[in-house]
């Protein structure tokens, strides 16, 4: 006996279809009759757990039958020293994808627009979908966003614009003096998200003072995470800055205990844990430029990235190559999904793992 | 520089307040200056962590920078044995409050009505608010749910009926007869939680056999926690159980890494550790009796509980005490915010603990 649940959904529901996470290595393992395989394809920190976050976690252990603190108040205050906030203009979730889905759920309703950049983090689409909201998509300029468009397209039905930077799946990235030409055309009542989930790879002279920027622009969100650079993808922890009584709202609609204790107590912990954080940063540095140099010795086309990927343009369908490439054991993350049937996204490895990445490549493109 | 937030939110959060959890004991004991105070406010297993779901995180570390397997293939195939069940019946969650929230967000519309107990799980009240559906309250009959005058409520504008059995707060419980005859008068199109988080520690025989039922009943939802016999509330892991195309329907609007991957493995090692939950709920059972005798020594009236807790009626304002126990170092939980304000639930803790919560008690109504 059944029922036709889809007629009993909301409106959205219907033609909304869940994310295609990449496989697990042990699924795709078993698939494919390989073993040792390499994954470099959910922009994951290949350096694993800081050590402090893995002593934070044991220490944590023996309280895991407790209900984690609702308020995050170690966590908050960590992070409001470091920012230069206070924590009353900090939330916490079970990673940056549940905080835009509470700034959806709070904020926009059926018929309302939504502007984004073709593109982009696809949570942006699905979201919009999900709440019978409007997805205005502006095509993308040069892989990345076009914020002039993006502007001309706000119209009074315009609840909230989303932008990533540095984008995903493509690396773009928007200057300081672009992005603040933009917020000041944006009006006060629509809501910006500003995703950084991957700022921290960005150079520290050219990062963009978005949490400066809270203090001109009460309508600005800013969304960070922990899976990336911090290393803690496993445990869901994101966070995002914006005015006092922005948050207040957010937490009206929060599920109180969305962010378990070990993501809580490893999130402190990694966020002082200096030392890891300069070997993630150095490390990408260094192996993204050997992505650049030996694309460049192969004539292949890329996207310049400020992310911890680089997105390869094959100039032609690239899921061929992604076949071979998973028959080489490497695994990387096909982007047709995200209107880029051309394109592989490649996240940043070790060293031995990019350079079987590259090997792989030059084997099946010669 | 501010926005009126409220005013550009949606239907319903205005009147949203947030959920008030229990306060974390380091902040309590901070507040009243005590110290060694035992917390029986949050309904938590006072045995811990399972020894297998220790071992299971241990073994788990070494992949935390990767993302959880959004799919949860592991631990959905251990429930599936385990209940009888297929695995595309089953949807996890990151607790069942995220899974409470996510029929909300598939199925409920503003000024659609939903159906649920007077002191009842208060997350279904915060639902329906923030969603601006209309909530339909039936009074409490003996502190528990009145199935025929919810049977009765039920109209074309109803969606969804919640059930909590054992209820939480007051842990009354409904009999299989009568949970049966109640959904042979739902109409198919209303969509039942059972929301059974209490469910392990109800006598073998005295359970309703609801994963049976979801045969016949294809608008019914049985949910389910590892945060209460399991002992895993600070990792957040979450179940329900329904027709497979419900499920699918839910995992559209489901993020996909919404359970962290510590709460994944504990869960599956903490389902296959019989001995603890053996454990567990004899521990309930013997301190539940000692409760029950203390309470009628002492000539209080209490609400008999099948649930990992016991609430007293004190029949006068029970505030004064709830004060008069915390500077006695024992926290209980006031329940005022269910209209409950002559009653405390006390969580049944290891045995000198509730020794405390007894001695105390003694002393003040003395």
């Amino acid at each position: 006996m059944s029922l036709d649940y889809l007629a009993l959904a909301n409106a959205g529901v219907e033609k909304l279809h869940p994310y295609q996470p990449g496989k697990p290595v042990a699924e795709l393992e078993r698939e494919l009759g390989i073993s040792n395989s390499v994954k470099l394809a959910s922009n994951e920190n290949p350096l694993g757990l800081s050590p402090k976050a893995r002593a934070a976690i044991e220490r944590s252990l023996p309280e895991l039958a407790r209900y984690p603190d609702a308020n995050g108040f170690a966590l908050k205050s960590a992070l409001a020293g470091k920012l230069g906030v206070n924590t009353d203009q900090l939330v916490l979730g079970n990673g940056s994808n549940e905080l835009i889905d509470l700034v959806f759920h709070t904020f926009v309703a059926a018929q309302q627009q939504v502007v984004f950049s073709q593109y982009t983090f696809i949570v942006y689409a699905m979201a919009t979908q999900a709440h019978g909201a409007q997805a205005v998509e502006i095509p993308a300029k040069d892989f990345g966003h076009d914020l002039d468009a993006m502007a001309a397209a706000i119209t009074d039905q315009t609840k909230l614009v989303c932008i990533t930077n540095p984008n995903n799946p493509t690396g773009t990235f928007l200057t300081k003096a672009e992005l603040a030409a933009f917020l000041a055309k944006v009006p006060r009542q629509v809501l910006v998200i500003l995703d950084e989930a991957y700022t921290e790879y960005v150079a520290e002279d050219e990062r963009h003072p978005s949490i400066d920027w809270l203090a001109q622009y009460p309508n600005l969100i800013v969304s960070r995470t922990f899976s990336k650079a911090y290393g803690l993808a496993g445990l869901r922890v994101g966070y995002m800055v914006a005015h006092p009584e922005l948050i207040s709202v957010l937490n009206r609609v929060r599920e109180p205990f969305n962010c378990n204790s070990l993501g809580l107590a490893a999130a402190e912990a990694a966020l002082n844990d200096e030392a890891y954080l300069s070997e993630v940063v150095e490390l990408n540095r260094r192996e993204m430029a050997r992505y650049e140099t030996f694309f460049e010795q192969l004539g292949l086309r890329y996207v310049t990235s400020r992310g911890n990927f680089i997105t390869l343009d094959l100039q032609r369908n690239a899921a061929p190559v992604y076949e071979a490439l998973l028959r080489e054991g490497v695994i990387v993350r096909p982007i047709a999904g995200y209107g880029l049937p051309t394109c592989l996204r490649i996240s940043i490895g070790l060293e031995h793992e990019n350079q079987r990445c590259m090997d792989a490549l030059a084997k099946i493109l010669a």
